[in-house]
């Protein structure tokens, strides 16, 4: 067991760990030399991060900082270099205008299309909504940024579509839109956890009389599982229902440039917003998302000037007035180093390998009687039950809490749980390209040791 | 003119500035090595960087990196830690909260309150103003969350009050939350730009037959000239409205440490929300923002749970259920270096220096015979318009603007334009406690020194 000798994280219990931080936020008149910090910070914080670098870490979509990415985020930081708008930063301002057009062209999605940084996905999906709702608003004569909701004869007609797995943010989002969670109508998936696109029809055949279906999202690589949405599908059945068609492609976006990977990606360029969140694999500085638009035009529904700033008669570019915050940190100057420093080529490799290794597992899993595949993954996620012969089917969902309570108190490996149909299970996440498939099966194997411990009504 | 011999930036043109940097965003299939693309990023794109260390840098909210700030921001970016939930991070997670703890003990705001981190002062506003309709609906009997705006039984008698000189982030808000800017009321500012308390008292009488008002907004240190709204004033005016009373302290809230200022912060304790922009003085990396809420419990209104992540059952602290995204970063390990490298002595200095200089600088404009003063200031933000002797009255908004245009141009010196009450105005914010009264002095000589290039028609 080679990779559990290392540790992810210290393991201590949260009451622990306060204990340890204390002193460094014990705000004193005087202040520490630099010196003294950071051996404060080395000896009393960083044991209790997290390595994600740690070749035992399968579970979250954080990763260590690529050596590119540094040199553009040590950049951007040295210069706290601002990207509001031009009198900012000239130079900010203009690289991620340019790094978004580049970004527009190597995804393929047409002609007029432009991109924004965004602060997450949670925030690029919130916008995509607003931006379909003010469309609709202005389809249906009014301007929805004076009148709001209000402007609809009846807003209780609004009704976004989205599949069951799509992520928890869009709930968040028609929350704090004050849409409410009742707007959102969900389809079911598949056994792969897709979109079920006759499960959509019906859905969309059955809305179209009483409600004002103003959006649908697909999803291309779902947060929790990884599995893409059959997008020509989604595209097709919403060709004439004038509805803006987003796709959250935070994770799953970037494997539409592999070219093996391509036929789960068909006419991406047709979608009205696109999100993608480049911290998932390019190993730049969290958070680092994108809204791009099929349209760049309507980027104007977002605009908002004053008599200090952002003001209306500028001919500059301005990023500033294409998203809500009025700070914006150079995000584009990590993405753009990583991309530069480590070529396509490089990116594709780096993309390919931990597919590679998960395909590897899920035939291992397969062919392992104690280990059960959930189901096949489209992408890097995997999500295994794991079943010691002899034990009853009754407490098995009790076996996988325990194992990741015990995996995360260990802090040896890191897993995610999960529960699919009911049905309860560890979650392999692999995005770094350097983890080997030795290192899921030393996982497995502890997994599986640590499984005799569990304790159940019965035992013997 | 010492201060103008370095520039501020190139101040080349959008499409000059385009031309450098194309061959930063020409994705190749092969990568480039390290030194390379540290030697392209100097050459091509730092000159077109703005310094906001520069002694003639006198516009916006940019700050140059601070030594504490950086040793705590290299540590947070070197680990790229996350901080959503205890698995991503445990000593992230732990230092957040127990900084934020520490910060709400510091601003005196009560033994319930707590904080968080946000990605800006625009969505932490945004959080206030959604956490004041939630909780509105529940007087009401229903979850907003679920029935969003249809709930109320009148969604078009809600109203947002806040003086004319808020942020215009709000109206941003009103828009992205489906409210409208209808909701918005505004209040008129008085003289100094300050929320008018009897306009305040009438606005309130007026609305509170007609109206629901669920939200009322004062600003402490407004973003266009830092003037700080009566908040006792509010507060007191508020008390028998059960409406959530929100405090907008982005700029001006630390100043609230200030002996010497601390009867413009009378009550801040009783705000149900207050935000702050630590990114505006302490030199940490942009965007560093925090909501504070004066019962930690209405965080729970924000929550959002989900099989795989953030599970309704866990007892570790949790951040990423404060607010809505769920990728966070760790924000406040450069914030906790600064505040323990400069010691709570160390930053009161830091901040008083500007607010020293800004005194001065205005007892020479005052003595300026063509130099205008347009406003005491409250705190470190003066406006200033320039009348050479002889010039008309009715060129001088035009006059103001040229100088604007020019500066920016130049790259030597950086102010702003604004418009109070329809005059234009040089706007100086003044937040580098190394800026000296010489440096602003300078400024204003060149000023003058380009007005006589001003062409207007009648001009000898």
């Amino acid at each position: 067991m080679k990779t559990t000798e290392k540790k992810i994280t210290s393991g201590l219990a949260p009451q622990e760990v306060a204990a340890e931080l204390a002193p460094l936020v014990d705000f004193q008149p005087a202040g520490l030399p630099l010196d003294e910090l950071q051996q404060l910070f080395r000896e009393r914080l960083v044991p209790h991060f997290v390595d994600y670098g740690h070749p035992g870490f399968h579970s979250l979509y954080n990763f260590f900082l690529e050596p590119g990415a540094d040199l553009g985020a040590t950049l951007a930081q040295v210069h706290n270099q601002g990207v509001t708008n031009w009198q900012v930063s000239p130079g900010g301002v203009m690289l991620e205008e340019l790094c978004c057009q580049a970004l527009c062209r190597l995804f393929g999605l047409g002609p007029k299309a432009e991109g924004t940084f965004m602060f997450s996905g949670t925030y690029a999906n919130q916008q995509a909504i607003y931006l379909a709702l003010h469309r609709r608003a202005e389809q249906c004569g009014f301007d929805f940024a004076v009148e709001g909701l209000n402007g609809f004869d009846d807003p209780r007609r609004l009704a976004l579509v989205a599949s069951e797995e799509a992520h928890f943010s869009l709930r968040q989002t028609l929350r704090m839109m004050g849409l409410g969670e009742t707007c959102l109508h969900t389809v079911r998936a598949d056994a792969r956890r897709r979109m079920d696109s006759r499960a959509l029809a019906r859905k969309l055949a059955e809305l179209r009389e009483s409600h004002d279906i103003f959006c649908v999202v697909a999803t291309a690589g779902t947060s929790s599982i990884g599995s893409i949405d059959p997008l020509d599908d989604v595209l097709e059945q919403c060709r004439d229902l004038a509805t803006w068609v987003h796709l959250d492609g935070a994770y799953g976006l970037i494997y539409s440039l592999l070219e093996e990977k391509q036929d789960l990606f068909p006419g991406i360029g047709h979608f009205d917003s696109i999100i993608w969140d480049p911290h998932k694999q390019f190993g730049v500085p969290i958070p680092s998302s994108l809204i791009f638009l099929k349209d760049g035009a309507d980027f104007q529904r977002m605009a908002i000037y004053s008599d200090y700033f952002n003001r209306k008669q500028e001919r500059e570019p301005n990023p500033g007035l294409k998203s809500p915050p009025s700070t914006r940190p150079l995000s584009a100057l990590p993405l753009v180093a990583a991309l530069r420093h480590q070529g396509l080529d490089g990116i594709k490799a780096r993309l390919r390998a931990p597919l590679s290794v998960v395909a590897r597992a899920v035939d291992y899993v397969t062919d392992h009687g104690e280990l059960e595949l959930m189901l096949p993954p489209d992408l890097g996620i995997f999500c295994v039950r794991v079943q010691p012969a002899g034990l009853a089917p009754e407490v098995l969902n009790d076996l996988q809490q325990y194992l990741y309570q015990r995996v995360i108190r260990e802090g040896r490996r890191s897993v995610s749980l999960t529960v699919i149909e009911d049905r309860a299970a560890l979650r392999f996440l692999i995005l770094s390209p350097a983890t080997r498939l030795a290192d899921i099966i030393d996982t497995f194997d502890y997994l599986l040791e640590i499984a005799r411990d569990f304790n159940y009504p019965g035992k013997k």
